[in-house]
């Protein structure tokens, strides 16, 4: 017998009043927002009982998984596709140029990104303990949208290993700073990665997310890709990857993260490393 | 590179065409709308990467304060008003009753429900460990929609102490079958449920729920109710309340639980009793 109800309001209005003593504005519009849209899930199917147990115990399981090195409502986000589409909403001023000189699209962050990967040389590889796959060098260049080189631009770096695992997943077995690095590009804007060819990998299936997934009739595989964040003063800071154009799941990466313009090839050479050619271009950010 | 993106899909549509490949149609139905919905949601406030990170830390944070004996999500849900929206969707048949003989109304199991209670004598008090408080009886009937008595209905009670706690929150300090217990009816129907006053609580709040709560200018009470669940054979299952109508909360319970038809009064009579007499109707179930 609440005043809203009183009043002929649905439960879901009510809640909507209720929040209206929000003192931060955004907050209030985003709380109202997600009652609104949850709601509005849970009329539209007629949630059961018994389906809303399962889905309290779905999130439970989730949270439960989470820890230092795993982050399961990433997963979740990331196989529902909404980190695919709060990247795209924030970096849209990527994704409206296709012009020569767009700047470089952005994708997800991913669950695997740590911070504080050590500093490189250019040219330094990134293999500090040996899992196979072929020895691959990714350089190119830092640009300006005017092709301008960018100087002292910082490339943060990470990829899994050919055994398909981040170091950070496999604290026993890698190093931790494995297959991660820092790099600044030079006066020309350059810059050189050693490292190892990225292979296909499995997100982990081993959660609550991986038994969705089955569930739902879809693998988990990424389409190969080093990850990398971009950043140099005075521009928008970039976080993207490079893909494998051989990969078999470049139409179906199971989070969504493709793009056409993110796609490299990498190119046998005399020597039998595999060489992947990628410039980088930074959008300015606003004075 | 998606087969949807190459036919100009957005990313929702691409999630969804993907879900197709669900076997069970129920499932596809309820994934399909959840990233509806969800992607509408962060679309329509045009969510920040900040933003979404800080909603995985808060849900992260919900799963990790979760345990045997705390479920912050049932709580979110709860506070939300999920709760009550999918009980009433789900027992609507009770809800257009308002003519006498109308079955009694439901509301929300709430967090902090144990099954397996102790069967108890009709009269006998459910006090077991001594938190103070008024002592009260809950007596009345359970009854068809004809007025007709329901013999060896089941009433599983189950209620927080007059210091605010239910024993499960308590396990240090109450027995954890204080204050709760099974009751079954009589030949005429008739139950006795000796107990203390429901006092008004707030809900736990020291986790992530209680600092949305706080966050969101809302109070974390309460109204003062003792929960039920009434069953009998040949009968739609009950999950109900009833409520204490000098509760302060009645108008802003906390989790939306309160409706009117729920209220009830503990008199007071000469022995220094609350009494409150309540009839517990039932639906019958489909033959």
């Amino acid at each position: 017998m609440s005043d809203a109800v009183e009043h002929g309001l649905s439960v879901t209005d009510e809640v909507i009043v209720r929040l209206e003593a929000t003192q931060d504005p955004r907050l209030r519009e985003i709380m109202q927002a997600a009652v609104r849209h949850l709601h509005a899930f849970a009329a539209e199917v007629r949630l059961t009982d018994e389906e809303w147990f399962a889905g309290i115990g779905f999130l439970t399981a989730t949270g439960h998984m989470c820890d230092e090195v795993r982050q399961e409502f990433i997963l979740l986000s990331d196989t529902l596709g909404l980190s695919t589409l709060v990247d795209a909403m924030n970096h849209s001023h990527v994704e409206e140029l296709h012009a020569p000189g767009a700047a470089t699209a952005s994708t997800i962050l991913g669950p695997f990104y740590v911070p504080d990967s050590p500093w490189r040389e250019n040219g330094e590889s990134m293999v500090e303990f040996d899992c196979g796959g072929e020895p691959s060098l990714l350089r190119g260049r830092v640009l300006d949208q005017q092709g301008n080189p960018v100087a002292g631009a910082v490339l943060d770096a990470w990829q899994n290993a050919a055994n398909m695992f981040y170091a950070v997943q496999q604290p026993e077995v890698q190093p931790p700073t494995n297959l991660r690095g820092r790099y600044r590009t030079d006066d020309q804007g350059c810059y050189e990665i050693r490292s190892v060819r990225p292979t296909d990998y499995p997100i982990p299936a081993d959660g609550p997310v991986g038994g969705l997934l089955r569930a739902t009739g879809r693998h988990e595989w990424r389409a190969a890709h080093m990850h990398l964040k971009v950043s140099a003063e005075g521009f928008v800071p970039l976080t993207t990857h490079v893909f494998d154009d051989q990969s078999a799941f470049l139409r179906t990466d199971t989070v969504f993260g493709v793009k056409e313009s993110l796609i490299g090839e990498f190119v046998l050479d005399e020597d039998g490393m595999r060489v992947c050619e990628f410039d980088f271009v930074l959008a300015r950010s606003e004075p």
